[in-house]
């Protein structure tokens, strides 16, 4: 047999298999099923054969193109399950502020905050070509630092025109470039300035969107930003459970700053995944354990708004969580594209082995997006989404912290890094 | 005329300039000396105009090469001036293992710590081309990053045949790649373990190794680790004024885990610089700021062991103390080779600005090597070290972390990376 792409002599194929129909879980996470000197082949843009190299190349006589992995650490690309990739301007001077001491209040008396860039989207919305662009070049450096799938979520519309104007980016994006994306529908992420005394029609107003949403077959997923001065979770229940009856896959921001019972609630309405967790109760987590409802953990947050309050990844891990790991990339609460920084976090501050870490940067990740039968590890029939590392060993994926230890990305099939 | 090499059109032109006879401190930090609409011409390897594009259009009207700068910032390469970039082995099993929870005395009993890196280096400089090519693919990682100088210590030597066989691949590495190595000798990194019971004997025989490498010009400095469990003040004092009498200039570790006064000695002694400063005294501060001593601080080591305890880079700035940043490259306490995770951190964890941590990483840390006059800045005269960065301000350097924002670097007037 002739494939189209061999990988062979890695140091450690890490295949990341062993979770067929769901997540995996706490002992479940430190299993990377790591083949020693193990080669993978891939036919067009699905992998054929997986074992070790003298066993892979008894079947595959030939490939048009070899990889030789000597040395080097294979592993899934990692799968981006929480992102807000499409907006326009950035805060870096909100940033420094917050360097300065500045507190929140003082920081959005001074025109920062979630609402800047709103009004920086709604404006960047009048030319979509340079929106775009713009979030063509980010996907560019994720693929770069390994990510092959990415989760883009709305919300800096927050009105029915803006909204679908990044749901229809977002539907762009999907066309224009090779990293595999899923569609998310945030117009829940806070109540906009126009509606601050009406909230109410601000959710008949989302309600409505939902429909089209729906109709327009522009997204897979509901999702709403449970917490303190966001949405309460009542709210949050009409939105998504009126996003249930039209189709959609729910998930939810819960426990960023403070916890309101978002992960009851997700948990409770068979949400896919339940995001950030800084701030979680025991209940909300033996509910999420019980319903295997992914917890996407974004420790990238606490990092860049330097309140050092993370997640309890070890207890989540203790109480039969599934933990995912994500960028949430957006401009005011985490501006990193790397999921390899992710990692080097989760390992440092989320007290996570690096094994774990891989688990949820990759095939969990997957589940958290409803695609672990399709991406995530390296198993036969699987989307051929595969990274080559300059290490020897997954364990220095998060040691070399700071760089890129991405050698090559395999994207469907195709060697897209280097360009 | 005609340069070699043009940058034009850049959205800011970061010089550092302002930091004539000595480095920059207090307020000084501040000023980053930007050109809006910036040019640089280059010949041969200097820097012969700087300024604003149109005014350097005036003189220069043609180049060979042209590198359009528009939307980016333009900087000096980054002075990374404390690493121990040579080594055998990688300790990420320890990483681990405190990640898991163990005390530093049970890693080091399970055969961790430095010694288990010295035994490493010895055992690579019985391959002494493979231990160099190593180095050279760290250090082209580095430049990819940005770094076009950087100093590099012996010290997992510990004997003098294996404390030469470092120096000479540093030497080496001076001649087989582009980034400018500065070299320093660290014989008294720790007493080894065969001198264990002879702490004078080992005293001793550093001595007798500082006339060698006097003799064969293999180190501009000397390096002491002043630490609880490596040398005190005492020992360091004996060995730093035999360096001093045989001409190398004076650096020091000190106050990475305990103060025990190495500010002071070094002060005293007239070190360059003495580095970590995580514990230092306000007599230390006084003195480091009346001698315009640099503190290099090095925000990685307490980031990758997890302690959290930073050095008081804002007491030390207000003090007067001038500041520079480094990696401390090295397998065991701060495996990064990027000077932007470095400037990343200073901001967060030392709440350091953009502008103090940008002086800290270029013409103080030139300074740090005394090479404030040859680089660390983009002036007349001075080497043509320079980095384009895809970013339209220096702010977003620390804002968008954990990723390479470096799109060209020029070293030495050639376009290096990328390759």
């Amino acid at each position: 047999m002739i494939a189209d792409v061999l990988i062979k002599n890695a140091s450690e194929l890490v295949t990341v298999r062993g979770a067929r129909g769901g997540p995996k879980t706490k002992q479940g996470m430190q299993d990377l099923g790591i083949i020693r000197n193990g080669a993978v082949a891939i036919e067009g843009a699905e992998i054929v054969a997986v074992g070790d190299t003298d066993e892979v190349l008894a079947t595959i006589k030939q490939a048009r193109t070899v990889i030789d992995a000597t040395d080097r650490t294979v592993l899934p690309g990692f799968v981006d399950c929480h992102t807000h990739l499409v907006f326009g301007g950035s805060r870096e001077d909100e940033f420094i502020q917050k360097i300065e001491g500045r507190s929140y209040l003082e920081i959005m008396q001074r025109n920062g905050g979630l609402f800047s860039t709103v009004e920086k989207t709604r404006e960047a919305l009048a030319f979509p070509r340079a929106l775009m662009k713009r979030a063509q070049a980010f996907l560019d450096k994720m693929l770069a630092f390994g990510t092959t799938t990415a989760e883009i979520k709305t919300g800096y519309g927050l009105s029915t025109e803006s909204e679908f104007g990044l749901l229809n980016i977002i539907a762009g994006l999907k066309e224009s470039q090779p990293v595999d994306i899923v569609s998310t529908f945030l117009g829940a992420h806070a109540f906009p300035k126009e509606y601050k005394e009406r909230k109410a029609d601000y959710i008949q107003l989302v309600l409505g969107m939902l429909e089209r949403v729906k109709a327009e077959g522009l997204a897979e997923y509901c999702d709403v930003f449970v917490e303190v001065g966001a949405f309460s979770p009542s709210e949050a229940r009409t939105i998504l459970e009126q996003a249930k009856k039209q189709g959609l896959k729910l998930k939810l921001h819960a426990g960023e700053f403070n916890d309101i019972g978002g992960a009851e609630l997700g948990a409770e309405l068979g949400a896919v995944s339940i995001d950030h967790l800084d701030y979680i109760s025991e209940r909300g987590m033996e509910l999420m354990a019980e319903k295997k409802t992914v917890g996407v953990l974004l420790p990238g947050v606490p990092f860049h708004l330097m309140t050092n309050k993370y997640a309890p990844a070890r207890k989540l891990i203790e109480a039969g969580v599934p933990i995912a790991l994500a960028t949430d990339f957006n401009p005011g609460s985490c501006p990193t594209l790397s999921m390899q920084m992710i990692i080097a976090l989760a390992c440092r501050q989320l007290k996570m082995t690096p094994a774990e870490a891989i688990n949820a940067a990759t095939i969990n990740a997957a589940y958290a997006l409803d695609r672990g039968d399709k991406v995530g590890s390296i198993e036969v029939g699987k989307k051929a989404d595969i990274i080559v590392l300059d290490i020897p060993r997954h364990q220095q994926l998060p040691y070399w912290f700071g760089v890129n230890t991405v050698a090559k990305v395999v994207k469907n099939g195709v060697i897209t890094y280097p360009p």
